[in-house]
């Protein structure tokens, strides 16, 4: 037991690790080396967990999706705005999902198709979506897999500008500003006044 | 005057190669070397236009700024979704622009800030947005600061998911579907059905 809890642990560290090299130096520029000198393992300890930097990569990409946990809210649209600042303000923290989005957005030789991280949050938005058209929230005419594709789309690149201008500090800004221009174009008029695009409350995260 | 002409076509072939280079590795992996064989110059030809690499890359974000031509339009709030249109046109043919767009998204070594081409865009759809705003184009209680910045940052993400879906073939599209969600935040009702959220016809462009 002991031994499976520190077999997990140096997993999580090397992931860490990972994280963090491939989020300062990109995917090609990184190496096994460099992803070892920060977690204090030896090679064969990190070959026991990952045979290659490629898988490192795939389990990344893995967490992208951890990190889409779908808000509980009895409105659906409010549900689609909270998982995408709930999605920034870990961006702003966590250097496994800002890895998993730079693996995303960046032409490397890793091999996993890119479009596997738009996919899982594509999916996501769209299932509530589809929950929200289902309860009357959402305008008659909008086809809601355009919707879902636009706000993945732009929420992408609203992260990378926030990354370059501020290390994403104003993200979670950036994003209320986006939900306020493009709600008008989504939601019913009597429902737009009662939805929060600031983050929500701390507490009621979980 | 004809030596001057060569020097002006080795100057574009560099750039040109440089692009399609980037392009392909990013700017880390590409070297002068991967450059020169496809001018087929030497390497004091190259060294004579531009000392660097960095060199090079500065010279191709500058062309990101040429591409910004504002489209001639009585209707302002169409010259800017003409822009964009006109900006994923040139994106899907243009290895250049490609290089500089790729250029300000990664994070590389390359120490010019990503900011420039994003501000040069900010600040080309800003000065439509305020002579949009004066002819009383723009919705009452619109920040156009705000909203110039939503579109440079939705549309950065919405080419890097084309890219990734379709190589940018589908980007032109993409672009619309993200026009008719965001207008009805920006523009004032009775506007919104004249705007043509499709490519421009291609005899109106110059």
């Amino acid at each position: 037991m002991a031994q499976q809890e520190r077999g997990k642990r140096s997993r999580q560290s090397i992931l860490e690790a990972a994280a963090q090299v491939f989020d300062e130096c990109g995917y090609d520029a990184a190496s096994t080396n460099d992803i070892l000198a920060r977690t204090g393992l030896t090679r064969g300890s990190l070959y026991h967990h990952f045979p290659s930097k490629e898988a490192i990569a795939l389990a990344l990409v893995a967490a992208h999706g951890e990190a889409l946990t779908v808000p509980d809210q009895p409105v659906k649209l409010q549900a689609v705005i909270d998982l995408t600042m709930q999605f920034a303000r870990r961006l702003q923290t966590d250097p496994v999902l800002r890895a998993s989005v730079r693996l995303a957005v960046e032409q490397t030789s890793f091999s996993v198709p890119p479009e596997t991280a738009y996919e899982q949050s594509s999916a996501a938005i769209l299932g509530l979506l589809q929950e929200a058209e289902e309860r009357g929230e959402i305008l008659p005419g909008v086809d809601v897999r355009e919707a879902a594709s636009t706000i993945v789309g732009a929420f992408t690149g609203l992260q990378i500008m926030s990354q370059a201008y501020t290390k994403r500090e104003d993200l979670p800004e950036r994003t209320g500003v986006f939900w306020r221009f493009l709600l008008p174009g989504l939601a019913i008029p009597g429902l737009i006044g009662r939805l929060r695009t600031t983050p929500p409350p701390v507490d009621a995260e979980s």
